[in-house]
C-alpha cells in the first residue's frame, strides 16, 4: 500500500466462472441490440447476468425515474450473493442518485463496481463513503464492440489474473517522475460537476487519472482553471491521461495539462488506452499504485493476499 | 434597497455625451467587421471608444495572453477618467484572469462593466470584492447586430434614463410569488464553472437570472444538480430565466428549473429577454429589485440621488 493510503482499501472478491454479475442503469437508457450484446460477452466469461427491476426503464434522457434507478443499484449494493455490479451505459444521471443511496447500504462487504464516463460519480462516492476499490472500465452496452483486448483486461482484473503493470501504448512522459499514489479520477466533466458538493473527489496524494470526450479545448481549459482555482491539483501525487475523443487536437489538450501542472512538479503521463476510444483499458480506483512517467508504466499495489 | 443587500450598492455614474467608454477583451477574440460596427453603435451614442494595448490580440481562443488580457482590464478599472468599459466579445477566458486581478485596482470609484456570457465572471468578481453595480448586456460585437431596443435599453441604462420596471415580453410565472432580493447570476454554465473557486457566488437573499446557450437538457439538468448539491439554492430570494438558446426544448429546460425549485417556496419567472438571443435587454447585477412572478416584472431599486 501507498504510503498516503487514506485508508485500508476494500479489494472486492474475485470473480469465478457461475457468479452472478447485477446490471444496472444508473445514468441514461440505452440500446437494447449492444446491451444483449455486452450481456453475451458477460456470459462468455461464465458469469450470468441479473437485471434490475428497472434496467430497461426510460425517461427521456434517465434510463427511469430517479428512484427507480436508485432503488435498483441499492438493492444490489446490500445483495449478499453479489460480487460485482456492472453499468449498462453511462451518459447522465448519477449525479441524482446521490442523495438517495442511504450510506448503510455501504456496511457490507466490498463488490466491484464496473464502468466509466457518468459512472465517475459513482467511483468516487463508494470510494469515499465506503473505501471500496471499484473499475474504471467497459460497460455492458460498450462490451459490445470493444476490441478482444479491452475485453480480456476487464476479465483479467474481475477474475484476478491481471498483470500488476499497465504499459502506455501511446506513452507520452509530458513531465518527467515517478510517484506512488491511490489511483482515482475518470471522466474529467462529470468530476467537475462534483466540485462543492459534499461528494467533491479527495485528490491530495493522489495519482489521477482523466478522459473525455466531446469538449472542446477551450472547455477543457476552463474545467482545468477552475479545479485549479478550486485547489483540486495542490497536493496530488501525479497525473495520467487516457483518451481525449472528440476533444480537438490532443497538441492543444496536452499543452493545457503540461500548463497547469508544470509548476507543481509532478508527473505527468499520457497516452494510456482507457477512456471514450478503442481500447478501453479497465483500470481498478481506489487502489494504490506508482506512476513512471519516463518509462509509460502504472503499477498497481494489490493486497498479496487479495489480489491479481 | 432590500432589507438583504450585502453591502451598499456601489452604482457607477451616468454617462453623457463625449464620455470615453473603455473597450476590453477578457475573453475570446472577436470578429473585426462587428467589432467596428459595434464601435458605431457607441459612437452613436455620444461616446468615444477606448481600445487597450492588447484589445485586437489572439492567441487561439483567448483574445491575448493571459497578462496581456489582465493588463488591459487593469489599466481600465484604475483609470480615473473611465466611467464604463465595456466587453468586446464573451467566449471563454475571464477565468483565467482572477488571480491576476490585484484587488488593490478596486479601491477606486465604481465603474460600469458591460457583458454578458463569459463576462459573468466578472460581475461576480466585481460584485463580491468591490460591491460594485455591473451591466448584464450586450458586448461590443453584440451590439453591431443587435436590435434597436436592445441598444436603446442598454443606453438608457447608462445614461441613467431606463424605466425601473421591466416587463417580460413572453412573461411566464412558472412559481409564483413576490420576492426582493439583489439581482445576480448570468450564464449558468459560468456561473457552475466558479463552484469551489474562491471566487464561488454569494447567492443567499439574491434574485438569481440565469440564460445558457448551446447546452443540451441534460447538461442543465447536471448543473442544476450540482448547484442544489453545493446548496446554491438554499437561500435564494427568487428565480427569473432569461434565453436558453439552442438548448433544446423550452418546456423540458422549464420544467428542470421547477423541479429543482418548487421545495422552496420562491417565486420563479420566466421570459425576460436577455440572453444570447433578441432582444438582449441589459440587467443591472448588483442592485436590488422586486422580482413580481406573477405580474411578469422585475423593478429595480436604485438608490434615490444616483440611479435613473
Amino acid at each position: 500500500m501507498a504510503k498516503n493510503a487514506p485508508t485500508i482499501a476494500k479489494l472486492p472478491p474475485t470473480l469465478v466462472p457461475g457468479d452472478r454479475i447485477a446490471v444496472v442503469a444508473p445514468a441514461g437508457p440505452f440500446n437494447r441490440e449492444k446491451f444483449d450484446a455486452g450481456l453475451a460477452v458477460l456470459r462468455g466469461w461464465g458469469l450470468e447476468p441479473v437485471l434490475g427491476s428497472h434496467t430497461a426503464a426510460r425517461k427521456g434522457y434517465l434510463a427511469g425515474e430517479d428512484g427507480e434507478r436508485a432503488g435498483d443499484l441499492r438493492a444490489f449494493l446490500t445483495d449478499p450473493s453479489l460480487k460485482a455490479i456492472i453499468a449498462a451505459r453511462g451518459g447522465y444521471g448519477c449525479l441524482r442518485l446521490l442523495p438517495l443511496i442511504d450510506a448503510a447500504v455501504l456496511d457490507g462487504p466490498a463488490k466491484w463496481l464496473v464502468g466509466f464516463s457518468d459512472i465517475t460519480t459513482l467511483h468516487h462516492y463508494l470510494s469515499q463513503r465506503a473505501g471500496w476499490v471499484t473499475l474504471h472500465g467497459p460497460m455492458v452496452t460498450t462490451l459490445a464492440t470493444a476490441d478482444g483486448g479491452s475485453r480480456r483486461h476487464l476479465w483479467s482484473i474481475l477474475s484476478g489474473a491481471a498483470n500488476r503493470t499497465l504499459h502506455f501504448s501511446l506513452g507520452e512522459a509530458l513531465l518527467p517522475g515517478v510517484a506512488e499514489g491511490v489511483v482515482t479520477g475518470g471522466n474529467l466533466t462529470t468530476l467537475c460537476h462534483l466540485l462543492a458538493t459534499p461528494y467533491q473527489p479527495k485528490l491530495a496524494d493522489r495519482l489521477l487519472f482523466l478522459e473525455d470526450v466531446g469538449e472542446a479545448p477551450y472547455r477543457i481549459d476552463r474545467m482545468l482553471t477552475q479545479m485549479a482555482l478550486a485547489g483540486c491539483f495542490e497536493k496530488l501525487a501525479g497525473v495520467v491521461l487516457g483518451q481525449f475523443t472528440g476533444c480537438g487536437a490532443w497538441e492543444e489538450i496536452r499543452d493545457l495539462f503540461r500548463e497547469r501542472l508544470a509548476p507543481l512538479g509532478i508527473p505527468l503521463a499520457a497516452g494510456i488506452s482507457a477512456g471514450h476510444g478503442s481500447p478501453n483499458l479497465a483500470l481498478p480506483f481506489g487502489l494504490a499504485a506508482t506512476l513512471d512517467s519516463d518509462r509509460h508504466a502504472l503499477t498497481y499495489h494489490y493486497p498479496k493476499d487479495n489480489g491479481p
